[in-house]
């Protein structure tokens, strides 16, 4: 999506570890002009694909996630990290390794809201590493659900967790895919 | 809203210590064809307000923030819990006692998305002893921004802080007030 290379190159700031800070307009400051076009790109690619249900991980998915549920009138659920004390014992829950803050966390999803009849589109901010989508991905495999696809606003190509992913058969609809961005330089991968 | 009420007494059930659990619709599994009715009610009384600027607090109400800011084309800041390695040590910071969790949280946003020229609605899912939206409205005053309003989907009225927030002059939206849930018996406030 040229709109949100653009919007990256002028926006957002590379910080030394590979950190892209976008947080003026995607995840901290939410740009909702530029986020409702957006999310209609993703809700279009996926309008025809029989997903009647959303799925992110708290919490800066949720915005994304959340607007493109109301364009396809179909339910989002978020899964919580760690275990909150009012979320019931009868949880999916998946593992994550969080690679900004290097220490592990549950992502759960009570089982009432996911099961073998829903198809299920993934929706988060970005694709790095691709642990959280993994753990997401997961939680649909253990509901028995069919899993139409992960949608994400930004791939970090370069750390290989979208490509391991396509490898595993997964569709993958990265709305901007970074294949580089070294001294500074963010170069996109053509898509 | 009368919308909320009946969603409230249909879907929600109510567990001892006053936990209202609306995860199947509100913040766990969100309807998001409600979700869409009750923002559109939100942003339609905010519309003339010339609010320039939602803010929320992660993670459960950022949907419903995210959708009204969208409605009113404003930008949504979401303030953060704890403090993220990659946010910048320039921030506004409010101390939050989470009643859910029996512990205390930092709530923060990054001065550079909150200052004097802005005129802020405050959106959250629930108002109950009023600690999570307190810590907002705190942010804002530190910010020097003016408060035109908060609004949330379920207020939990017996808690009393909404009420507190009226005294102090602040304009309070709630779509559905809860005037007491002894025994299971929800009750609503009419408004």
């Amino acid at each position: 999506m040229k709109a949100l290379e653009e919007k990256i190159l002028k926006e957002g700031k590379v910080y030394p570890g590979n950190v892209l800070k976008v947080s003026n307009f995607l995840n901290h400051q939410i740009d909702t002009v530029f986020l409702k076009k957006m999310c209609k790109e993703i809700a279009d690619r996926y309008r025809d694909s029989g997903v009647n249900k959303v799925l992110t991980v708290e919490s800066s998915g949720i915005a994304i996630a959340a607007v493109v549920a109301v364009m396809l009138e179909v339910p989002l659920v978020f899964a919580k990290k760690n275990k909150s004390s009012n979320i019931s014992s009868d949880l999916y829950l998946s593992v994550v390794h969080s690679y900004t803050h290097n220490s592990d966390f549950n992502v759960c999803v009570e089982k009432d809201f996911l099961g073998k009849e829903d198809k299920i589109l993934i929706v988060d901010d970005f694709l790095a590493v691709g642990n959280a989508v993994g753990g997401l991905v997961d939680i649909v495999n253990q509901a028995g659900a069919e899993l139409c696809g992960v949608a994400v606003a930004i791939e970090k190509g370069f750390q290989g967790g979208g490509d391991e992913l396509r490898r595993q058969g997964v569709r993958i609809d990265s709305m901007a895919i970074i294949e580089s961005m070294e001294d500074g330089k963010i170069v996109f991968r053509k898509q």
